[in-house]
Protein backbone atom coordinates (compact mmCIF):
# COMPACT_ATOMS: atom_id res chain seq x y z
CA UNK A 1 0.00 0.00 0.00
CA UNK A 2 1.68 3.07 -0.96
CA UNK A 3 2.02 6.55 1.79
CA UNK A 4 -0.90 8.69 0.83
CA UNK A 5 0.76 12.14 0.05
CA UNK A 6 -2.15 14.24 1.73
CA UNK A 7 -0.32 15.24 5.05
CA UNK A 8 -2.36 12.39 6.30
CA UNK A 9 -0.09 9.62 9.03
CA UNK A 10 -0.96 6.09 8.30
CA UNK A 11 -0.97 4.08 11.27
CA UNK A 12 -1.88 0.66 12.35
CA UNK A 13 -5.43 0.99 13.73
CA UNK A 14 -5.92 4.82 12.97
CA UNK A 15 -9.48 5.99 14.14
CA UNK A 16 -10.66 8.91 11.61
CA UNK A 17 -13.44 10.22 12.69
CA UNK A 18 -15.66 12.09 9.71
CA UNK A 19 -18.03 15.29 10.44
CA UNK A 20 -20.36 16.33 8.10
CA UNK A 21 -20.44 20.46 8.20
CA UNK A 22 -22.12 20.95 5.25
CA UNK A 23 -25.40 21.23 5.48
CA UNK A 24 -27.70 23.87 5.48
CA UNK A 25 -29.81 24.94 9.01
CA UNK A 26 -33.59 25.18 8.53
CA UNK A 27 -35.03 24.87 12.39
CA UNK A 28 -32.32 26.94 13.27
CA UNK A 29 -33.30 29.85 10.73
CA UNK A 30 -30.75 32.04 9.08
CA UNK A 31 -28.80 30.71 5.75
CA UNK A 32 -25.52 29.63 7.54
CA UNK A 33 -24.85 25.71 7.79
CA UNK A 34 -26.19 24.50 11.05
CA UNK A 35 -23.05 23.37 12.08
CA UNK A 36 -21.66 27.28 11.94
CA UNK A 37 -24.36 28.39 14.43
CA UNK A 38 -22.95 28.89 17.86
CA UNK A 39 -23.51 27.73 21.33
CA UNK A 40 -22.02 29.33 24.19
CA UNK A 41 -20.10 31.70 21.72
CA UNK A 42 -18.64 28.61 19.71
CA UNK A 43 -19.68 27.20 16.24
CA UNK A 44 -21.01 23.57 17.04
CA UNK A 45 -18.69 22.77 14.89
CA UNK A 46 -15.54 23.04 16.68
CA UNK A 47 -17.49 22.18 20.07
CA UNK A 48 -17.90 18.62 18.25
CA UNK A 49 -13.74 18.86 17.18
CA UNK A 50 -12.55 19.66 20.05
CA UNK A 51 -15.07 16.59 21.72
CA UNK A 52 -13.16 14.62 19.13
CA UNK A 53 -9.73 15.81 20.14
CA UNK A 54 -10.56 15.43 23.87
CA UNK A 55 -11.59 12.07 23.94
CA UNK A 56 -7.97 10.91 22.83
CA UNK A 57 -9.48 8.14 20.66
CA UNK A 58 -9.21 9.92 17.45
CA UNK A 59 -5.83 9.97 15.33
CA UNK A 60 -7.49 12.12 12.68
CA UNK A 61 -10.43 14.14 12.01
CA UNK A 62 -12.09 15.37 8.70
CA UNK A 63 -14.65 17.71 8.85
CA UNK A 64 -16.74 18.16 5.34
CA UNK A 65 -17.86 21.43 4.28
CA UNK A 66 -18.85 23.13 1.19
CA UNK A 67 -16.57 25.08 -1.29
CA UNK A 68 -17.28 28.52 -0.16
CA UNK A 69 -16.72 27.61 3.94
CA UNK A 70 -13.76 25.99 3.35
CA UNK A 71 -11.32 29.06 4.69
CA UNK A 72 -13.75 29.66 7.27
CA UNK A 73 -13.78 26.62 8.77
CA UNK A 74 -10.28 26.40 8.55
CA UNK A 75 -10.16 29.43 10.78
CA UNK A 76 -12.07 28.62 13.51
CA UNK A 77 -11.56 24.88 13.76
CA UNK A 78 -8.45 24.13 16.33
CA UNK A 79 -5.31 24.52 14.97
CA UNK A 80 -3.90 21.07 14.95
CA UNK A 81 -2.36 19.00 12.11
CA UNK A 82 -4.93 15.87 13.39
CA UNK A 83 -7.75 18.06 11.93
CA UNK A 84 -8.22 18.49 8.42
CA UNK A 85 -10.81 19.96 6.57
CA UNK A 86 -11.78 18.84 3.22
CA UNK A 87 -15.01 20.30 0.46
CA UNK A 88 -18.06 17.95 1.01
CA UNK A 89 -21.01 17.78 -1.31
CA UNK A 90 -24.96 18.75 -1.80
CA UNK A 91 -26.12 16.00 0.59
CA UNK A 92 -24.85 14.54 3.24
CA UNK A 93 -23.91 11.67 1.73
CA UNK A 94 -21.72 12.79 -0.58
CA UNK A 95 -19.73 14.37 2.49
CA UNK A 96 -19.41 11.59 4.16
CA UNK A 97 -18.23 9.83 0.86
CA UNK A 98 -15.76 12.56 0.40
CA UNK A 99 -14.41 11.96 4.07
CA UNK A 100 -13.78 8.38 3.38
CA UNK A 101 -11.71 8.80 0.16
CA UNK A 102 -10.06 11.73 2.47
CA UNK A 103 -8.67 8.81 4.58
CA UNK A 104 -7.71 5.65 2.39
CA UNK A 105 -5.68 4.31 5.46
CA UNK A 106 -8.08 4.53 8.36
CA UNK A 107 -8.71 1.31 9.98
CA UNK A 108 -11.73 2.35 11.98
CA UNK A 109 -14.15 5.63 11.11
CA UNK A 110 -16.43 7.68 14.26
CA UNK A 111 -19.39 9.46 12.22
CA UNK A 112 -20.13 12.25 13.71
CA UNK A 113 -22.82 14.96 13.80
CA UNK A 114 -21.61 18.09 14.52
CA UNK A 115 -24.97 19.74 15.81
CA UNK A 116 -24.23 16.87 19.06
CA UNK A 117 -21.69 19.63 20.20
CA UNK A 118 -21.92 18.50 23.58
CA UNK A 119 -21.32 14.87 23.22
CA UNK A 120 -18.91 14.10 26.63
CA UNK A 121 -15.34 12.86 24.86
CA UNK A 122 -15.83 9.71 27.02
CA UNK A 123 -18.85 8.41 25.11
CA UNK A 124 -16.36 8.90 22.04
CA UNK A 125 -14.05 6.85 23.36
CA UNK A 126 -16.12 3.85 24.81
CA UNK A 127 -17.50 3.98 20.91
CA UNK A 128 -13.68 3.56 19.61
CA UNK A 129 -13.38 1.12 22.40
CA UNK A 130 -15.76 -1.30 21.20
CA UNK A 131 -14.07 -0.80 18.15
CA UNK A 132 -10.88 -2.00 18.70
CA UNK A 133 -12.54 -5.14 21.03
CA UNK A 134 -13.53 -6.45 17.43
CA UNK A 135 -17.16 -4.71 16.91
CA UNK A 136 -17.53 -3.86 13.55
CA UNK A 137 -20.39 -1.32 14.17
CA UNK A 138 -21.28 0.37 17.39
CA UNK A 139 -23.54 2.91 17.45
CA UNK A 140 -24.37 4.64 20.92
CA UNK A 141 -27.94 5.04 21.79
CA UNK A 142 -29.96 6.17 24.80
CA UNK A 143 -34.11 4.32 25.89
CA UNK A 144 -36.82 6.73 24.83
CA UNK A 145 -38.34 9.31 27.26
CA UNK A 146 -41.65 9.47 25.16
CA UNK A 147 -44.01 6.79 23.79
CA UNK A 148 -43.08 6.23 19.74
CA UNK A 149 -46.01 5.78 18.04
CA UNK A 150 -46.14 5.31 14.05
CA UNK A 151 -48.59 7.49 11.78
CA UNK A 152 -50.19 6.87 8.31
CA UNK A 153 -49.88 9.91 5.91
CA UNK A 154 -52.80 11.08 7.20
CA UNK A 155 -51.92 11.51 11.16
CA UNK A 156 -53.91 8.10 12.18
CA UNK A 157 -51.88 6.05 14.77
CA UNK A 158 -50.61 2.81 12.69
CA UNK A 159 -48.84 1.08 15.99
CA UNK A 160 -47.04 1.45 19.17
CA UNK A 161 -43.47 -0.45 18.82
CA UNK A 162 -42.45 -1.73 22.37
CA UNK A 163 -41.01 1.40 23.88
CA UNK A 164 -38.26 -1.10 26.04
CA UNK A 165 -36.57 -2.19 22.79
CA UNK A 166 -36.06 1.36 21.38
CA UNK A 167 -33.37 3.18 21.64
CA UNK A 168 -32.88 6.84 20.32
CA UNK A 169 -29.59 6.62 18.15
CA UNK A 170 -26.81 9.63 18.30
CA UNK A 171 -23.25 9.94 17.36
CA UNK A 172 -20.84 9.11 17.12
CA UNK A 173 -21.41 6.15 15.01
CA UNK A 174 -17.95 3.70 14.87
CA UNK A 175 -17.19 1.59 12.22
CA UNK A 176 -14.35 -0.89 11.05
CA UNK A 177 -13.41 1.24 7.88
CA UNK A 178 -14.12 -1.60 5.27
CA UNK A 179 -17.75 -1.88 6.24
CA UNK A 180 -17.82 1.88 5.85
CA UNK A 181 -16.52 1.85 2.67
CA UNK A 182 -18.53 -1.23 1.32
CA UNK A 183 -21.67 0.45 3.07
CA UNK A 184 -21.23 3.73 0.99
CA UNK A 185 -20.26 2.10 -2.22
CA UNK A 186 -23.72 1.72 -2.96
CA UNK A 187 -25.73 4.05 -5.29
CA UNK A 188 -28.82 5.26 -4.42
CA UNK A 189 -28.93 4.68 -0.73
CA UNK A 190 -30.49 6.68 1.73
CA UNK A 191 -28.50 9.40 3.42
CA UNK A 192 -29.48 10.10 7.07
CA UNK A 193 -28.47 6.57 9.16
CA UNK A 194 -25.09 5.06 8.40
CA UNK A 195 -25.57 2.32 10.54
CA UNK A 196 -29.09 1.38 8.42
CA UNK A 197 -26.40 1.18 5.58
CA UNK A 198 -24.60 -1.03 7.13
CA UNK A 199 -27.17 -3.21 9.00
CA UNK A 200 -28.30 -3.80 4.75
CA UNK A 201 -25.31 -5.86 4.57
CA UNK A 202 -26.72 -8.09 7.06
CA UNK A 203 -23.84 -7.02 9.65
CA UNK A 204 -24.76 -6.43 13.48
CA UNK A 205 -24.67 -3.09 14.28
CA UNK A 206 -24.19 -2.88 18.00
CA UNK A 207 -25.98 -0.23 20.59
CA UNK A 208 -23.88 1.13 23.60
CA UNK A 209 -25.31 3.27 26.69
CA UNK A 210 -25.36 7.02 24.70
CA UNK A 211 -24.68 10.12 27.03
CA UNK A 212 -28.39 12.59 27.46
CA UNK A 213 -25.56 15.02 26.70
CA UNK A 214 -24.75 13.68 23.24
CA UNK A 215 -28.35 15.37 22.16
CA UNK A 216 -28.54 16.95 18.78
CA UNK A 217 -29.34 20.90 18.64
CA UNK A 218 -31.76 20.97 16.15
CA UNK A 219 -34.39 23.55 17.53
CA UNK A 220 -34.13 26.79 19.16
CA UNK A 221 -35.31 24.89 22.34
CA UNK A 222 -32.17 22.60 21.70
CA UNK A 223 -30.23 25.43 21.66
CA UNK A 224 -31.21 26.90 24.49
CA UNK A 225 -30.58 23.93 26.48
CA UNK A 226 -27.22 23.78 25.29
CA UNK A 227 -26.40 27.11 26.11
CA UNK A 228 -28.11 26.61 29.80
CA UNK A 229 -25.37 23.66 30.23
CA UNK A 230 -22.48 25.58 28.57
CA UNK A 231 -23.41 28.47 31.19
CA UNK A 232 -22.15 25.84 33.67
CA UNK A 233 -25.43 25.22 35.39
CA UNK A 234 -24.78 21.78 37.26
CA UNK A 235 -26.78 18.90 35.42
CA UNK A 236 -26.29 16.68 38.26
CA UNK A 237 -27.49 18.76 41.20
CA UNK A 238 -30.42 17.19 43.54
CA UNK A 239 -33.39 18.38 43.41
CA UNK A 240 -35.80 19.17 46.28
CA UNK A 241 -38.91 20.05 46.33
CA UNK B 1 -78.69 10.02 35.66
CA UNK B 2 -78.58 11.46 39.26
CA UNK B 3 -76.55 14.34 40.11
CA UNK B 4 -73.69 13.61 41.45
CA UNK B 5 -73.63 14.30 45.18
CA UNK B 6 -69.48 15.17 45.70
CA UNK B 7 -69.02 19.13 44.45
CA UNK B 8 -68.96 18.27 40.54
CA UNK B 9 -71.01 20.53 38.56
CA UNK B 10 -72.18 18.25 35.88
CA UNK B 11 -72.61 19.78 32.09
CA UNK B 12 -73.45 18.83 28.66
CA UNK B 13 -70.29 17.66 27.07
CA UNK B 14 -67.98 18.91 30.24
CA UNK B 15 -63.99 18.38 29.65
CA UNK B 16 -62.25 16.97 32.76
CA UNK B 17 -58.51 16.30 32.86
CA UNK B 18 -56.55 13.68 34.57
CA UNK B 19 -53.42 14.20 36.30
CA UNK B 20 -52.04 11.27 38.02
CA UNK B 21 -49.08 12.33 40.36
CA UNK B 22 -48.67 10.08 42.51
CA UNK B 23 -45.47 8.63 41.14
CA UNK B 24 -42.35 8.68 42.64
CA UNK B 25 -39.26 10.48 41.24
CA UNK B 26 -35.96 8.31 40.31
CA UNK B 27 -34.58 9.91 37.58
CA UNK B 28 -34.68 13.20 39.02
CA UNK B 29 -33.34 11.81 41.91
CA UNK B 30 -34.44 12.35 45.42
CA UNK B 31 -37.40 10.35 47.02
CA UNK B 32 -40.33 12.85 46.24
CA UNK B 33 -42.47 12.20 44.08
CA UNK B 34 -41.93 13.97 40.74
CA UNK B 35 -44.40 15.82 40.22
CA UNK B 36 -43.56 18.08 43.45
CA UNK B 37 -40.33 18.66 42.14
CA UNK B 38 -39.67 22.16 41.50
CA UNK B 39 -39.45 24.27 38.38
CA UNK B 40 -38.22 27.80 38.57
CA UNK B 41 -39.52 27.62 42.10
CA UNK B 42 -42.84 25.79 41.48
CA UNK B 43 -43.91 22.35 41.67
CA UNK B 44 -44.31 20.34 38.19
CA UNK B 45 -47.70 19.54 38.91
CA UNK B 46 -48.81 23.27 39.99
CA UNK B 47 -47.88 24.47 36.87
CA UNK B 48 -49.41 21.80 34.77
CA UNK B 49 -52.72 22.46 36.28
CA UNK B 50 -52.18 25.82 35.77
CA UNK B 51 -51.74 25.39 32.23
CA UNK B 52 -55.09 23.44 32.05
CA UNK B 53 -56.89 26.18 33.28
CA UNK B 54 -54.91 28.72 31.23
CA UNK B 55 -55.97 26.88 28.20
CA UNK B 56 -59.79 28.00 28.72
CA UNK B 57 -60.95 24.35 27.55
CA UNK B 58 -61.23 22.63 30.59
CA UNK B 59 -63.89 22.65 33.01
CA UNK B 60 -62.45 20.38 35.49
CA UNK B 61 -59.00 19.51 37.00
CA UNK B 62 -58.86 16.37 38.99
CA UNK B 63 -55.20 15.87 40.43
CA UNK B 64 -54.84 11.89 41.54
CA UNK B 65 -51.98 12.06 44.69
CA UNK B 66 -51.07 9.44 47.58
CA UNK B 67 -52.69 9.89 50.45
CA UNK B 68 -50.02 11.28 52.29
CA UNK B 69 -49.68 13.89 49.97
CA UNK B 70 -53.55 15.13 49.44
CA UNK B 71 -53.15 17.76 52.26
CA UNK B 72 -49.85 19.17 50.52
CA UNK B 73 -50.92 18.80 47.01
CA UNK B 74 -54.28 21.06 47.88
CA UNK B 75 -52.22 23.77 49.74
CA UNK B 76 -49.77 23.94 46.54
CA UNK B 77 -52.54 24.02 43.79
CA UNK B 78 -54.34 27.23 42.42
CA UNK B 79 -57.26 27.56 44.62
CA UNK B 80 -60.33 27.28 42.57
CA UNK B 81 -63.28 25.23 42.42
CA UNK B 82 -62.66 23.46 39.16
CA UNK B 83 -59.60 21.75 40.72
CA UNK B 84 -60.08 18.58 42.73
CA UNK B 85 -57.87 16.19 44.73
CA UNK B 86 -58.03 12.81 45.21
CA UNK B 87 -56.00 9.89 46.08
CA UNK B 88 -54.42 7.85 43.34
CA UNK B 89 -53.29 4.02 43.65
CA UNK B 90 -49.73 2.86 43.50
CA UNK B 91 -49.32 2.73 39.86
CA UNK B 92 -50.47 5.04 37.16
CA UNK B 93 -53.19 3.17 36.46
CA UNK B 94 -54.97 2.91 39.62
CA UNK B 95 -54.63 6.85 39.88
CA UNK B 96 -55.85 7.23 36.31
CA UNK B 97 -58.79 4.87 37.70
CA UNK B 98 -59.30 7.12 40.43
CA UNK B 99 -59.71 9.67 38.48
CA UNK B 100 -61.86 8.31 36.22
CA UNK B 101 -64.14 7.18 39.09
CA UNK B 102 -64.59 10.47 40.36
CA UNK B 103 -66.12 12.09 36.92
CA UNK B 104 -68.78 10.60 36.28
CA UNK B 105 -70.26 13.31 34.47
CA UNK B 106 -67.39 14.16 31.90
CA UNK B 107 -68.01 13.99 28.28
CA UNK B 108 -64.69 14.19 27.69
CA UNK B 109 -61.12 13.02 29.55
CA UNK B 110 -58.02 14.89 28.79
CA UNK B 111 -54.82 12.94 30.55
CA UNK B 112 -51.83 15.15 31.37
CA UNK B 113 -48.55 13.83 32.61
CA UNK B 114 -47.70 16.84 35.31
CA UNK B 115 -44.20 15.94 34.10
CA UNK B 116 -44.84 17.89 30.87
CA UNK B 117 -45.09 20.74 33.37
CA UNK B 118 -44.40 23.65 30.37
CA UNK B 119 -47.13 22.50 28.24
CA UNK B 120 -48.55 25.54 26.27
CA UNK B 121 -52.22 25.60 27.08
CA UNK B 122 -52.81 26.46 23.15
CA UNK B 123 -51.64 22.66 22.75
CA UNK B 124 -54.11 21.68 25.46
CA UNK B 125 -56.74 23.66 23.59
CA UNK B 126 -56.02 22.03 20.22
CA UNK B 127 -56.61 18.44 21.86
CA UNK B 128 -59.90 19.31 23.74
CA UNK B 129 -61.33 21.06 20.17
CA UNK B 130 -60.24 18.03 18.29
CA UNK B 131 -62.67 16.34 20.58
CA UNK B 132 -65.41 17.98 20.21
CA UNK B 133 -65.25 17.96 16.41
CA UNK B 134 -66.00 14.18 16.60
CA UNK B 135 -62.75 12.92 16.90
CA UNK B 136 -62.82 9.96 20.00
CA UNK B 137 -58.97 9.58 20.59
CA UNK B 138 -56.70 12.39 19.92
CA UNK B 139 -53.08 12.61 20.96
CA UNK B 140 -49.80 15.02 20.55
CA UNK B 141 -46.80 14.10 18.75
CA UNK B 142 -43.66 15.67 17.57
CA UNK B 143 -41.56 14.12 14.35
CA UNK B 144 -38.72 12.23 16.23
CA UNK B 145 -35.74 13.70 15.85
CA UNK B 146 -32.88 11.10 16.74
CA UNK B 147 -33.12 8.15 14.67
CA UNK B 148 -35.17 5.13 16.28
CA UNK B 149 -34.38 1.64 16.17
CA UNK B 150 -35.09 -1.21 17.84
CA UNK B 151 -32.89 -3.48 19.96
CA UNK B 152 -32.81 -6.95 21.05
CA UNK B 153 -31.93 -7.84 24.93
CA UNK B 154 -28.30 -8.09 24.15
CA UNK B 155 -28.19 -5.10 22.52
CA UNK B 156 -28.15 -5.69 18.97
CA UNK B 157 -30.11 -3.69 16.26
CA UNK B 158 -33.01 -5.49 15.51
CA UNK B 159 -34.33 -3.20 13.04
CA UNK B 160 -34.99 0.53 11.60
CA UNK B 161 -38.23 1.94 11.79
CA UNK B 162 -39.27 4.38 9.11
CA UNK B 163 -38.44 7.49 10.91
CA UNK B 164 -41.32 9.98 8.84
CA UNK B 165 -43.82 7.84 10.15
CA UNK B 166 -42.58 7.84 13.56
CA UNK B 167 -44.00 10.68 16.43
CA UNK B 168 -43.13 10.96 19.85
CA UNK B 169 -46.18 11.04 21.92
CA UNK B 170 -47.03 13.56 24.12
CA UNK B 171 -49.73 15.46 26.32
CA UNK B 172 -52.78 15.90 27.42
CA UNK B 173 -54.10 12.72 25.65
CA UNK B 174 -58.01 13.24 24.70
CA UNK B 175 -60.51 10.70 24.87
CA UNK B 176 -64.21 10.75 24.87
CA UNK B 177 -65.06 9.86 28.12
CA UNK B 178 -66.44 6.45 27.16
CA UNK B 179 -63.98 5.52 25.36
CA UNK B 180 -61.46 6.17 27.99
CA UNK B 181 -63.96 4.30 30.68
CA UNK B 182 -63.85 1.18 28.35
CA UNK B 183 -60.15 1.13 28.22
CA UNK B 184 -59.76 1.14 31.95
CA UNK B 185 -62.17 -1.48 32.77
CA UNK B 186 -60.35 -4.14 31.30
CA UNK B 187 -57.71 -6.20 33.98
CA UNK B 188 -54.34 -6.49 33.64
CA UNK B 189 -53.43 -3.82 31.10
CA UNK B 190 -50.37 -2.08 30.84
CA UNK B 191 -50.25 1.50 32.32
CA UNK B 192 -48.39 3.90 30.49
CA UNK B 193 -50.10 4.51 27.57
CA UNK B 194 -53.24 5.33 27.40
CA UNK B 195 -53.90 5.24 23.80
CA UNK B 196 -52.29 2.59 23.38
CA UNK B 197 -55.22 0.91 25.33
CA UNK B 198 -58.13 3.12 23.36
CA UNK B 199 -55.88 1.40 19.68
CA UNK B 200 -56.46 -2.22 21.58
CA UNK B 201 -60.20 -1.66 21.40
CA UNK B 202 -60.21 -1.04 17.41
CA UNK B 203 -60.28 2.95 17.54
CA UNK B 204 -58.77 5.31 15.84
CA UNK B 205 -56.73 7.66 17.84
CA UNK B 206 -55.55 10.41 15.44
CA UNK B 207 -52.46 12.71 16.15
CA UNK B 208 -52.35 16.29 16.07
CA UNK B 209 -49.14 18.43 15.88
CA UNK B 210 -47.13 18.53 19.30
CA UNK B 211 -45.12 21.76 20.63
CA UNK B 212 -41.67 20.78 21.93
CA UNK B 213 -42.45 22.75 25.12
CA UNK B 214 -45.07 19.97 26.28
CA UNK B 215 -41.31 17.99 26.90
CA UNK B 216 -40.94 15.87 29.99
CA UNK B 217 -38.90 16.62 32.80
CA UNK B 218 -37.37 13.40 34.11
CA UNK B 219 -34.28 13.83 34.01
CA UNK B 220 -31.51 16.67 35.56
CA UNK B 221 -30.91 18.08 31.58
CA UNK B 222 -34.73 18.13 31.05
CA UNK B 223 -34.76 19.95 35.14
CA UNK B 224 -31.80 22.35 33.38
CA UNK B 225 -33.98 23.03 30.10
CA UNK B 226 -37.31 23.61 32.19
CA UNK B 227 -35.59 25.97 34.05
CA UNK B 228 -33.75 27.73 31.43
CA UNK B 229 -37.66 28.20 29.45
CA UNK B 230 -39.23 29.97 32.37
CA UNK B 231 -35.78 32.12 33.54
CA UNK B 232 -37.57 33.87 30.06
CA UNK B 233 -34.70 33.27 27.86
CA UNK B 234 -35.61 33.83 24.06
CA UNK B 235 -36.59 30.19 22.46
CA UNK B 236 -37.09 31.29 18.72
CA UNK B 237 -34.55 34.17 18.37
CA UNK B 238 -32.36 34.14 15.09
CA UNK B 239 -29.17 32.67 15.46
CA UNK B 240 -25.66 33.94 14.64
CA UNK B 241 -22.65 32.74 13.65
Amino acid sequence: MNTPDNGVRPSDGSVVALVPAAGRGVRLGGSIPKAFVTVGGTPMVRLAVEGLIASGAVDRIIVMVSTELVDSAVALLPPSDSVHVVVGGAERIDSVRAGIAAAPDAAYFLVHDAARALTPPALIARVAAELRTGHRAVIPGLPVTDTIKSVDAAGAVTGTPHRAQLRAIQTPQGFAADLLRSAYAAEGIPATDDAGLVEKLGIEVRTIPGDPLAFKITTPLDLLLANAVLDGASVGRAVTP
